[in-house]
């Protein structure tokens, strides 16, 4: 499953060149995976209440087409397991004209009170539920 | 020859984790390899100005451990050309106590004013002048 | 005429205190300006491609009670002129459960290629029209 | 006593007008501020954690002259109480040259982890030590 989720440029979001500057796709990214989670039932300020942090370990983003000023674009967000402490999000930012900005693989693992890797049993079950 | 260039984290870059927020790496690595140009004699700024954009065309980013309020940290950035279009910037993020919390690949090219990759005759020699 | 935008925190505009950063609040009312330009018709960024720049000359914002993670909000937007050279926006921040979180009054001008304020004729008309 | 604090444009931090985004002032004049806090033995973070929020309750920007890309300034900052349960901090950004680029009064108090404004016993002797 993935989940669409519909956004706006904002004008302070771009840099001097005129155009989204490159670490606001990074924000748009995280708030898209949130709001995943949170489709899930996983509330993400609350588990770090909890002291579980989910965390990215890798973040790959390929920029195929800058959005600027008053462009109206939607985010692609779709979840998997890598390995047992290890799960990825696939995204992709598409522009409402359907051209494709950016796609990204962002890999993310849980860590602990104790800073340690370690995905609290059920969390995995309640993000693939449904699928 | 790689430069370095020293920062010290600032609380409204940390999130509700406590920790600097993911996008906030891109911030610093961009702002070292601005003043990487810079120590070349390319003005970022001033290249835009002339209608000549240095544009990100893919980022890998590995975050092995969090910076967090207070933290003093370097960056480290060397340049390398990859083909007739593009460059690339191997960068990493260094906390004041030696442990390495980022390491990057940054892929990126310069535009024309009508948008194609094109790299200005000059600028490659500039940018590996005194290797 | 008041212009009313809909609008929902993201996480990574929460700071370490687990709130919406102070500075954000300025970001959302940004957004909220350049929304009720191009409500009528005046678009932000292309005025300062044609070396027209509406600039903030003078910020009042009253922090009533902090967003957090999860809230939704809208701004209220109104428009009002101050003198001959200065405009000024009458905005509010509401939590969705109707607390009032932010008042601010912005002051703005408009600065021509010379750097002098000059509000192009016309521009108050536009801003104006429908009241 | 006034704490200075010297900084350097990122051109991150310019938005597509090519000069520092208003927001991003309030950026600096956070850190400054916790800066000079820390001056005085008072860590933002570690406060945050045992239940003491400082919070802002009322900002006025006066803006200037715009900073922009390759701009080195630097930050004043003096602490005065104003009541009971309020205490300001004077902020100036001043460039390099000496051009007075913004002049800020932040209004905060401390808020306590049942949301109550009260200062701790000692916080402001602390604050205005060795003045």
């Amino acid at each position: 499953m993935s989940l669409k989720l519909e956004f706006k440029v904002r004008d302070y979001e771009c840099d001097l060149q005129g155009i989204v500057n490159n670490a606001v796709y990074q924000n748009y990214l995280e708030h898209a995976r949130h709001e995943y989670l949170h489709s899930k039932g996983v509330d993400f300020a609350e588990l770090s209440r909890q002291g579980v942090d989910l965390v990215v370990v890798r973040a790959e983003l390929d920029y195929k087409k800058p959005l600027t000023s008053g462009d109206a674009f939607h985010t692609e967000t779709s979840f998997r397991l890598v390995d047992r402490v290890r799960f990825a999000f696939d995204q992709r930012i598409v522009r409402s004209d359907g051209v494709l900005c950016l796609q990204a693989v962002i890999i993310a693992t849980a860590m602990n009170a104790r800073g340690r890797p370690s995905i609290p049993p059920g969390l995995i079950d309640q993000l693939t539920a449904g699928e």
